[in-house]
């Protein structure tokens, strides 16, 4: 059997990663990739030696204008391929379904959208299973990929009763000069909403588990900022107990703020350090000296790299679909050919280098 | 009986403050106030005609050549009065505790300091009355006070069986240019300390409540930013019953996010907008719109300026370390002098004009 | 003869401080605020006992469905005028022009609007007496404003050969959590204009100086920070003659940076403290010990509060239309009325309280 | 002949980018790294297999309880090496000078440093020659190096009468989270210097160029930004002309604000799709659309990357003062190695990748 044959619409935050990790699997070949605009960001595409496609016709003359050398449309595009990766800004993603539907192609969306985009919103380590050989799935946000991660891990273990998660969110990510705030807290979203919809997301995910979450955005670019709060259904479980299933969690880093990781900040310090791509975080990062158990209630605090954590499940989702591959053998390929890890920096660190740059 | 004779350590962000609130009070005197060096903020003492005494000779030497005209040193003022208000930078208190001992002078401390500084901490609405008479107490800190004010009006309403609040807190105030972080969250304190001190320090002034508080910094100067979730011993309780209690909790002012108020950069508008000294906002400031029961547990966000919120709290200090006053006096003409008010925001502007600026 | 009747169309950052502003004249009189949307801020103008009128019967309807109780539109209120302060966001006020100009009342517009708005622009001290009796004139913005004070008063008393001012913008306005950058500096205007408007806009209020502004937006919102490089004609200029005259310039003020008053955060605070509406800062205010001359050329750092600079300038712009009071003795009673000062900070402060709230 | 044999003293910001450069000269070895501190960023040390050595023989007790693995002090590395970099936060090299000394190896020190700290200042391109064979030179700081280049470029082609440089400096770098601004610019220094220092520093690498710089830190921390009036001596050169010279400059690298790069947001996003290691830009980066020529004189902006910036410098200045290299021959091999290139952003990315991350 051939490769998958990846397509991906739109090459912003989420696109290029996509576009990176997908030339990186060794049963994927990226087809193209479609821009509406030509801009510095369309310079890179024929940089990586992939193939630019033009939305319409008229972003085909455009991108021309701009001095780039389209292969033709969304639609020519989505001729060669077996599946699409949505990667468009947030809310515009259903006006493309019936164009996907049209071509007969699968569709994978991104988090931004609404549940209502696609029968299932996905995350693989929760519902791989679940999902194989639909037509059209959606991978749930980066919020919501960071708390489902520990979530699972820790409701497979002990039984989850309820968590309450405050989420700092990161106001804009770090090529986005015109978003806000610049000294202050916004509710997200205004007017107020609480619970925010991540909780509804997670259960999607993880059916039956009731998570409150309260979010507001912060001046800040490089991560979003993770309060947990998880009331364990066995009182008895101890902080040991916790941290020995925590450790074994995929896609989930352990940093210690007595070595000096005391922001978010030196997370991101951290992925470039580490020689990433980009210097992306793909694993939810928790502060282990913040993990508390009091009275059956874990605490902890936990970045979320919100450029970068769903593109392990992104290419995991694309399995998922098409039926290629179990859970355990899409996440362990995933996981080496892109470098994710687990359990502690410094033991990580101590082993041989195992993480790549594009 | 004459006047309470008031000096004041210290002219930071709460000395001055403190020295405008004493200025206003019918049964208090400012005899003066004493600073270390010799800057800008010190020409504001003159300006005021307040009088300035120098931390030690070698500091009266160091302000008269800085074209200031210092009268003697803290313990000359000290002579003069009967109580000090310490407001000297954090951690630095301790050590003038002896030299107020010496001089004979009742002393409130502020916040910043520790527990063991003082025989009792205090909060005007939770246990006034428990510091009546004493030599010595400790306000609490800017957050201890803005979650002791809601907590003890639900606590005495309903009965809280345990409240969790996550602060996102200011990164500096707003005339402190050297203090970071530029661009992400940091644990605070650091290293990660799970549950951070404020739950301690609310026991202190409500005996037997158990809150637990996780707590990290923002880069933003107006305000701390809380998200409480207060979990109440009755289950049944409605949202409407919440609202009725918190509506009538002194100090405490309700926004909506449906006016435009989505943000603390709009509460620190409101406070300018409002007339007052430095648009200060003496009221823990809670989002209505944000208020949500569910299960018996309510979620709501609330802002608070850590400039002002102490320094109603500070001025009832004052009258309870003296004996002069009960509570419910105390808090009334505090609350008359400095415009502080209680209610919904619009509500509050439609009545007449009730604060002053100094 | 009666007092001017003004009216101010728009309730935002500009709109309420010349409310206040127009209060505290003698020979002037508030007729009313006309506003669109019904929001926090529509709250205070009842605070302050404003008169509420709706910029169209929808928003009239739409005012009063929020509570309030608007007297009229927009066309009401300008009945009951001689003048209107057109204090509406940038590029909407060219859309009201022909509606003042129905209603025969003479009209002041902003400096965010493009100059073709009016026959002229207008700063008080460089060109009052040229719109005495002008039907309609701009004040001209912010940025502009502050250099053409110290500008005007330097080819004066010197002749300027040419000025290169390089403007490091705020970002947004303290109450505007929406505006970003948050982490990076943004040319402003993009794409890129060098020079931008503002040598422009000087040249309109003092003809034949040449003035070349590079600007860029930064995350901050106290105040513009001007870095300002003027080539004197006399190359003999010493810098004692040219703080001679700076420190005669009207609505200039002196802080130095050995006093404490490194930062625009520093300035923020000295307009706090000093007890002012809002904490505003109407003076461009300069740091003395940044005035250099070398070879002719002055250099010095300046920041300019763009929330306040404009409304003594505002003022008087009411009057030179009307045609009723002279250049100096306008910048008087404007000046005396909102406390209005030039010279070293702690030579004000030295004096009596000059500044007064609202 | 065998390989240059490096050691570095410090792995922060400049001595981890140092140690990466050299590990990809094929005339350079590094035999190790000497460290203060157990902390995260040691973990890094063992990831890359440099080897790791102690400040002190307390630093290498304090590492071997941290965890790592030290092979020796400081002064067991020099015994290794021909040449030591000097990393170390600014103002401590001075004391590592006499060390270096007794060692008898070469040393070459970081900008941070006063010029007095070694007898030569170094910038490749302006005068690598002066500096061949020396005991010690001191790589001239981020702004200074960025600067200079291009100053260099065109004094040689046209002369430069005069440059103003107008700098808004990062607050910090993005891995410290403990320095503000977070609202507000901050004179750099203060109290205020006008001129800052830089002009000096040019003159020492550019003899006879006349640089006057202001300087003020902003909230921001990917890159310092240049406001950069340089007056050429020629009045009737046109933009043509120096764009000529500007698009050969070697290490300066173009961009257009048409084509979305706004920002030094954007940059730092250049830099990390360029997909080289943590995002370097060791360019200075100067938007064309910004280069202005107006009667002699030339304006425009640059991005100044300060984590990268001089890096090529460091690595040409190690071979210049083992004289084991001409200026063409080091430049080139060091922009080849590290994929250093110049000319148009566009341009680079259409020619084949050249850009490797370590």
């Amino acid at each position: 059997m051939g490769k998958i044959r990846v397509a991906i619409n739109g090459y912003g935050t989420i696109g290029r990663r996509v576009a990176d990790a997908v030339t990186r699997q060794p049963d994927m070949e990226l087809v193209g990739i479609s821009k509406v605009r030509a801009d510095y960001k369309t310079g890179f595409i024929g940089y990586h030696d992939y193939t630019l496609y033009g939305d319409s016709p008229q972003c085909v003359d455009q991108l021309a204008k701009g001095g780039f050398n389209p292969k033709g449309t969304l639609e020519d595009l989505l001729e060669q391929a077996d599946i699409v990766v949505d990667c468009v800004p947030p809310k515009l993603a259903a006006s493309n379904k019936p164009r996907y539907e049209a071509a007969g192609v699968k569709h994978l969306f991104q988090g931004g959208e609404k549940p209502e985009v696609a029968p299932f919103s996905f995350n693989a380590l929760a519902n791989f299973d679940a999902v194989i050989g639909a037509a059209s799935a959606r991978v749930v946000s980066c919020n919501t990929t960071g708390m489902t991660r520990v979530l699972y891990a820790l409701h497979s273990a002990f039984g989850v009763e309820q968590a309450r998660v405050v989420i700092a969110r990161k106001a804009t990510d770090p090529d986005d000069p015109l978003q806000g705030p610049v000294d202050g807290a916004v509710l997200d979203p205004y007017p107020a909403q609480v619970p925010a919809h991540h909780g509804h997301d997670v259960a999607e995910v993880i059916p039956g588990l009731h998570v409150f979450v309260m979010s507001a955005r912060m001046p800040m670019t490089h991560a979003h900022f993770h309060s947990l709060i998880i009331s364990l259904k066995n009182k008895e479980i101890t902080r040991a107990q916790v941290m020995e299933v925590l450790l074994q969690t995929p896609r989930t880093l352990f940093v210690n703020s007595t070595t000096g990781v005391i922001s978010t900040m030196n997370v991101f310090d951290i992925g470039r350090e580490l020689g990433r791509s980009r210097g992306d975080i793909y694993e939810g990062t928790i502060w282990e000296d913040s993990v508390t158990v009091d009275e059956g209630d874990l605490y902890m605090f936990m970045a979320v790299h919100q450029e970068a954590i769903v593109i392990p499940e992104t290419v995991d989702g694309i399995r998922a679909l098409m039926g290629t591959s179990s859970k355990e053998d899409s996440m362990r390929v995933t996981d080496e050919t892109m470098g994710v890890v687990a359990g502690r920096l410094l033991d990580v660190l101590s082993r041989k280098k195992i993480v790549l740059s594009f």
